[in-house]
């Protein structure tokens, strides 16, 4: 993915396991003047290398191919460091695949890039992803497509006990202020809220992604573990 | 909580029904000149409207008391929209209070402020709780006290499964970069870390609070239904 790194002259030092990965891989490492780094770079207090990438999207059938347990959908996000953020809880909870709509924020966005903080780089990722065309894939792979909204019937936690959490699932996340509008929420299986217990009224959308893929990711864990142990005639797995 | 309300001149009419209220509640409303209220605010698209509030933190006595369930301690959390973040998943789970260390940013922050989405007025806040007498109040308020730590050995899941997550619970959360230091670990009962199944290394401080807030709110709740059930002779509560 790396095309090029570019090192501040005042850094090099700091970075020489850096370069010299960069350098063992092929990857062409140039020495920059500090100020021309720092302008390249949009944070306050650059670190003094600068990676020229390749672009990592990937269509939606490669994304979907195989058999996904665990899909992210981010419909109308536009924060960038939500989405990031986004980005990093779905590999955190061992996501197959992150598909983000075309009215979304970039998910190239150097905010996006930063807060994702390497996981964009992890797992496939499809740019443009049209809602539709993204839950009608998301279906033929065997998903079930879920969508967060607060104000749902559905709470999390009821799905969990009920063994609905444990098949294979496509999260849809709405936008921060508007969450998903009624046309999109209507091509969706159903609706699920995170029970909300004290006063405050939501979650911001990152914690409730956490949220929702931990109790995804757990549920199916515990369902194979289950079954595993149910086909070695019930004894614990060793 | 609202000593005072400043409105600008130009935004009286888009907050009327937010002045009108104050009026009925005997709060001053004061009309002052834009650039006065832009100058006091500290966003880059000030709404118009300022309120000067007296301080709402309380000491840990008053905090504790009654028989609280689940609690946070924020222990050197440092940026501010972290520290917010964490209130309103605080209050959004139904904790009971919110025990704030010396070294974490300021709970008046404007950022913290604006982060907790007026969640620092939902729930009892400690400033100043340095971490020693905090556990020891929460241990004699009959909380099990556990630390939130990525290496930890204990997974929150396997704890939900043992029913441990059942109990009334306070969770430590330590530092974005170094987490807790090895001898403020010492001091808790136990280590939880957040299961992580992808090739993310971590969860940011907001959207891990919000994992562990949210089991143990949820073991709790359905350990006190099924006692309620089986209260009742075993048959499920109407």
């Amino acid at each position: 993915v790396v095309l090029e790194l570019y090192v501040a002259e005042s850094a090099g030092e700091r970075h020489s396991d850096l370069t010299a990965a960069a350098s063992r891989v092929g990857v062409p490492v140039r020495s920059a003047p500090d100020r021309a780094v720092a302008e390249l770079s949009d944070t306050v207090t650059p670190q003094g290398v600068l990676a020229v990438c390749g672009a990592v999207d990937v269509g939606l059938d490669a994304a979907l191919s195989g058999t996904p347990r665990l899909v992210v959908v981010a419909d109308q996000v536009r924060d960038p460091g939500n989405l990031g953020s986004l980005i990093r809880c779905a590999d955190a909870f061992g996501a197959d695949a992150v598909l983000i709509s075309a009215d979304s924020v970039e998910a190239y966005n150097p905010k996006t890039v930063r807060a994702s903080t390497g996981s964009l780089f992890h797992l496939p990722l499809v740019l443009d992803a049209d809602l539709e065309p993204a839950v009608d894939h998301c279906r033929s792979a065997g998903l079930s497509v879920l969508g967060a909204d607060g104000r749902a019937d559905d709470a999390l936690d009821e799905l969990d006990r009920s063994g609905t959490l444990a098949r294979p699932t496509a999260w849809v996340l709405g936008n921060e202020a508007w969450g998903l509008p009624a046309g999109h929420a209507a091509l969706l299986d159903r609706l699920v809220r995170v029970p909300l217990y004290g006063r405050a009224e939501s979650l911001n959308l990152s914690t409730a992604a956490a949220v929702l893929l931990y109790a995804s990711a757990t549920a199916q864990r515990r369902a194979a573990s289950a079954a595993q142990t149910a086909s070695q005639g019930g004894r614990p797995a060793s």
